[in-house]
């Protein structure tokens, strides 16, 4: 467990180095941003040509808009006396600007319950830095950094935004952001929930589907965080730990999936193939019992089921490095195959992230594209989730059933299924970290 | 592809062979059991506990009934005189007494679609040979042969009646069993149809998720005896590829699960571990782009839903042989997993086949229920399908869409899905066997 506590350590020395030195170059974490002023009636309500995925929101909605009101009468304390709800956004986070290349790569080669290393504080630091220049001219060629910063903000502020009004019994709702990588880090999110009083928190994995490897982790920091007392003292937690077949995920996916699917002529729209493409996992983190294969193919059968398997499929696995085996097909390969079959016709579609990302932005669109279409194959990616209302809604919703339930005793803090150890699990983190959350944080 | 056609022609020889040694030890195939008569109102309709799944299925069946009452009218045809709709259950089958257990084995380690072994025809028989004495000791265990044929041959008929009241259109409706490695193989069903006089047959895979090696290698088998003309001339084909997560299935599948949950005490039920077992994968074939491992995904989270997430669990796979990596965790080694985790209760589901034959009755009910209870976990098996009415009415109404919809031009002779070959497929049996049947067999 040493690696993971000098992790941490690291993370928090580098990440206070790092406020001294240039405080102001994003946006505080949490805040709202006056230029995105946020209603309710900007997100579309139904879509006549998907009756059975949106009636299902639409009676949420309906339902959600019936307590509003009865609930406006109850309520008159104005929501600015009160501390927020806080909704805590986990995700992995990236470089906001290339020179913060090196801190991820540090702080993700740190993390033990990512990447298992020997000696993880001593090799950790000497593959982030050997690594740094390639990465940093990945995020160069993508435009100087990566998006997921302002991506999750803009997502989680909106959220924040719908759920005021979606259950006003919880308002107000504030967005925190606490990436494991790249700044802010959970510590930072941590600070800002004490300094606003927060009494009640929600972890929200934007992880659609549960990895040890990535909400996991994710969960364990902020468990660390929590036990030590940075957030503040007493306070609530629950768990929101995976929602692959949301609906409104669902749904926003699919969207995506059509409008590229628009741009092939109709007469030969039917041939084109979906590749859906999620980060792989080592085999050794699929055979401990990681349940990641098996929520993305989840989510990938409910998107087929909603765009009525016009077309055909199949799940591949990206982003995979060093020698040792991965989940596959890899993408790379399977876009190399589909062509040797004579396939013409391909949409890519990432599936595992919610926002865009060096793995959409350089590895699909500046690798995979330029190889199928050298190969000869037509090919478009469908868009990231990125500023979707839909999406958006859908988180909403999501958190609004979460609070709804936990509320009415429906659910605990956490998932039954989060409160399962992997079989092959020997990380005592996880296990003290899931008694944690299962007692509400306590 | 010189070891198929081998496997083809010793699997008929010796097939021919067996009817002369002694032809009255299992019933015809496709023949209606007198001691088993079917109607319809012997299958329950609905189950007020299960709202969503089963009014889905009353309305198919309110509109079937309301259908057949109108046909009734109209189709005065007397079902004798015309020629039998052929559904042609496939699955690889089992010996059905001890001593055909050689021959089962040797037919299965000729197909190279499932095992593809160099020198195929001389090392085949040779490993057969080795392991046939371990096999008959486990087929001896489990009650002196696999009871595969029974069960599919009940489901069969059973299925067929409910056909006959659900699409009168196509009426009657006769089922063969069409095993890959044991009687009646392929052929067999093949002279049976053709003696029928058969113009319209459906092949309906007996494996509820589509894999290569299983649904792939039986229709590769079936295009062979079709093509040749042993089915007959001039038979409309069309194909039910995959139907892992069709509401009755998972109906019948968690009426299962509920049924083993009953037998641990209420009070620490929900603690209760879900293990759904599957037969594996290699990962060669895994990387293929195998759909299997996703569609069995699907069918877990499936029976989930409908479970509600009562509890925690997982999916493992099972059987897996020699050296080379195959897809994990393993079913073992996940049940050791989980008594090193302190878990006390578990009940295992076998998710992949839809009857009990050696996967179930010996290596999960007398090998791994065997290991987790010295491992001091108390645990139950969920009950293999069988004859379960809940599933035969499941068959009979995915059979009853997939008329409906092909008579009305909704729906092609296969999938959408079973058009696109896996992305490093370089079987060119499976690219023919698609194109034919896309072509309704011709």
């Amino acid at each position: 467990m040493e690696p993971l506590v000098n992790g941490r350590k690291n993370g928090s020395k580098e990440e206070e180095e790092e406020e001294e030195r240039g405080k102001s170059r994003q946006p505080r974490v949490g805040e709202r941003r006056t230029d995105a002023p946020v209603s309710v009636s900007k997100f579309p309500r139904r879509d006549p040509n998907s009756p059975n995925v949106m009636s299902a929101l639409g009676k949420t909605n309906a339902l959600s808009r019936s307590l509003a009101r009865s609930y406006a009468t109850l309520h008159n304390t104005p929501s600015s006396s009160k501390s927020p709800t806080a909704i805590v956004m986990l995700n992995m986070g990236g470089p906001s600007t290339v020179p913060e290349t090196h801190d991820f790569l540090k702080n993700l080669f740190m993390d033990s319950d990512l990447i298992p290393l020997p000696f993880q504080s001593i090799i950790a630091p000497f593959i982030a830095r050997r690594r740094t220049p390639q990465i940093e001219q990945q995020y160069t060629a993508i435009g100087g950094g990566s998006p997921i910063l302002r991506y999750t903000e803009y997502q989680g502020t909106h959220m924040a935004a719908l759920l005021d009004e979606l259950h006003p019994e919880t308002a107000p709702h504030k967005s925190y952001v606490a990436f494991r990588y790249a700044k802010p880090l959970t510590d930072e999110a941590a600070r800002q929930m004490k300094a606003d009083g927060v009494k009640r928190a929600v972890a929200f994995t934007q992880y659609p589907q549960y990895s040890c490897s990535t909400t996991g982790s994710s969960l364990n920091e902020l468990y660390r965080q929590g036990r030590s007392g940075a957030v503040g003292e007493g306070i609530e937690w629950s768990v929101i730990d995976r929602w692959g077949t949301h609906p409104g995920f669902v749904e926003a996916v699919s969207q995506n999936i059509e409008a590229a699917l628009q741009k092939f002529p109709e007469s030969t729209r039917s041939e084109t193939v979906l590749l859906f493409s999620a980060h792989s996992l080592p085999m050794s983190v699929v055979n401990r019992g990681d349940p990641y294969v098996l929520e993305v193919s989840s989510t990938v059968n409910a998107v087929m089921n909603r765009l009525k398997n016009s077309n055909p499929f199949r799940l591949v696995w990206q982003s995979q490095v060093g020698p040792s085996a991965w989940m596959g097909p890899q993408t790379s390969d399977a876009i190399k195959g589909l062509a040797r079959l004579g396939k013409k016709q391909l949409v890519l579609v990432p599936i595992a992230f919610t926002s865009d990302h060096i793995e959409t932005l350089y590895e699909l669109d500046l690798e995979y594209v330029k190889e199928a279409k050298e190969l000869g194959i037509d090919v478009h990616r469908a868009e990231s989730l990125n500023e979707s209302p839909v999406f958006i809604r859908a988180l909403a919703d999501i958190t609004a059933n979460h609070l709804r339930e936990y509320s009415a005793g429906k659910i605990g803090p956490t998932s039954v299924q989060m409160g399962l150890r992997c079989p092959g699990c020997t990380n005592a983190v996880c296990a003290q970290q899931k008694s944690w959350f299962a007692r509400g944080g306590r």
